[in-house]
């Protein structure tokens, strides 16, 4: 069993946040009984990735009901706070699915609202499992089942989902199984989230890993040292092309150039079959601080401005394939979202 | 003119340098007097790149001589204070090679050996301006004679040479004939020549420039920001295969998969006729702390280990041209390094 505390969950009358600001120097966790403290620990990414907002939302729905009876708030104070947690941040698409979600059962009671907020948390748990094994077996039918080593971006471990992980959930899976020899965790500037949160994961796991400069992927990819690369999406579109965080399309351009799988891991929700090509995608682009500043040291000459998409599309052509909890999509035999589907 | 003082100079009794280690925040000489100073300095990387290398060498040895009246050392304390520059960085090739070249003119006297120090930085500074010349017209040529939009990575300028620079060299050519848009900086992971050095140079130039991270590159060149990219070397072999800076080879595939071009400029003196291809090339690997720290600050778990090559090798189908101040080799068009040569 993993010794990894949870990214998020209620324990006696409060969400219980494990501080992602502070690792992997500092493990501490949060109690949050307010609205007001919620909001604030969402917005400056005390808790980030899309599935784990998404639990949060639907928490914090329950800790208003809370509130709004202890400081007996009218019912338009209710539906403020309730607003508040939805619109934390604007972009995650999945802070406001769950709010939504459970926000209509609120005159059912303060219980069924919370067992809405933990099956919502439960089913994310399920799914990445299920798409652990999914991906999992697809590596070791495709590469040889023996020891891999694989190249993986960003934070796609338990931190940014309930528990377990999207990509990094194959690789928990594919190591429960006795198969990962290394993983090289890419950096992942500007913010770090694979040296700061990923390597924390697979340390606590006791999966060997190595940390690299985003650059140095291309190399390790080119010279063998790698088996596959597999990374987490925040939307792929009906063809397959899938957005991800800044980098990932140079990692898909050296497997494509090296002849080793690329592989895009993700649940159902994530995929967006209105769009039919990455080209709809809106790509948010985020300040200069992130890039000219590190650790609150200046890196670049001080009216520097920089260049810094927070996400990068990965043509289709470049996906062996894309793994949800429903199934393997085989992109590079020709699949895409819809096969399959009733659609 | 510019502004940007001179990287290494003789006034006053003293080698001068600009204190590479304290860009950009802070714009600072040193005036060093004794050799044990000027061997800290290189070990420090106070002054780096392998043409300012050999410069701070022949100036060296120039230092060595005057300390030697001055303090009455014998001819074996002459000696070892030589011997002491030219080993302070053991795969510097150009300090090592500069101090070579003068050592012999030292039972001819003092001003002979300075003129030699002095004619090696004249002409690193006329061969910089040369390949500034043949790069800026192959760029005007092939892409169109219009401002243009390139990519660059590491710091490959004034800082790297005595003078102008190589790629950014090229770059300083097109800008005085006003044919720069704007100038992508790779900020050039784990040390940061691109954010710290290649931005303030162009900073100091008054030339349009934007920082991005490395992992940006790839989406920068593929989405169409960017005309084309050009990079210096540590080493160009026979066949065109060349060693620089980690993170230089992703930027070549994607250009390769973008359809623009990429070009190598260095001086005749880096290339090695003597290896066939690439796979001869030495990569050095350097320390698990540049990785796992930032100014001091921890960026990985404690017992983080890296993959942290300082080069890779780009093999020559991905590169359009080589340019050195003799020639441009087209790669793309089947020329190799011995093209024109009598070898």
């Amino acid at each position: 069993m993993s010794s990894v505390p949870r990214t998020i969950e209620w324990r006696n009358s409060a969400v219980v946040l494990l501080d992602q600001t502070l690792l992997p120097t500092q493990v501490a966790t949060i109690e949050i009984t307010t609205v007001s403290v919620l909001v604030d620990a969402i917005q400056r990414l005390a808790i980030r990735g899309a599935p784990a907002l998404g639990v949060a939302g639907a928490l914090g729905v329950v800790l208003a009901m809370d509130q709004c009876i202890r400081e007996s708030w009218s019912p338009t104070q209710l539906d403020d706070a309730i607003d508040a947690i939805r619109n934390a941040r604007p972009t995650a698409v999945n802070l406001a699915w769950a709010v939504d979600k459970v926000r209509p059962l609120v005159p059912e009671g303060r219980d069924v609202v919370f067992a809405a907020a933990q099956q919502i948390a439960a089913e994310d748990e399920a799914a990445n499992h299920a798409m652990g094994k999914l991906g999992a077996d697809w590596w070791l039918n495709k590469v040889g089942d023996r020891p891999l080593r694989l190249l993986t971006h960003c934070n796609t471990g338990s931190l940014a989902t309930t528990a377990w992980g999207t990509a990094l959930g194959v690789i928990r899976e594919l190591a429960s199984r006795g198969r990962i020899e290394v993983v090289f965790a890419d950096e992942t500037r500007p913010l770090l989230q694979g040296a700061r949160l990923t390597a924390w994961e697979l340390d606590q796991e006791g999966i060997p890993y190595k940390v690299l400069p985003d650059g140095a992927a291309a190399m390790a990819i080119m010279t063998g040292e790698i088996d596959g690369a597999l990374i987490g999406a925040d939307r792929i579109v009906a063809n397959g092309d899938s957005a991800n965080k800044i980098g990932s399309l140079g990692v898909a351009l050296a497997c494509n150039a090296a002849g080793i799988p690329f592989m895009v891991v993700a649940p159902e929700s994530t995929v967006d079959r209105s769009m039919k090509t990455g080209k709809e995608i809106h790509i948010e682009f985020r300040n200069d601080e992130e890039v000219c500043n590190f650790a609150g040291v200046r890196t670049t000459p001080l009216d520097a401005t920089s260049y810094n998409p927070a996400f990068d599309v990965t043509p289709a052509r470049y996906i062996a394939a894309v793994v949800t909890e429903k199934r393997v999509y085989e992109i590079a035999n020709g699949e895409d979202l819809n096969t399959g589907s009733a659609a």
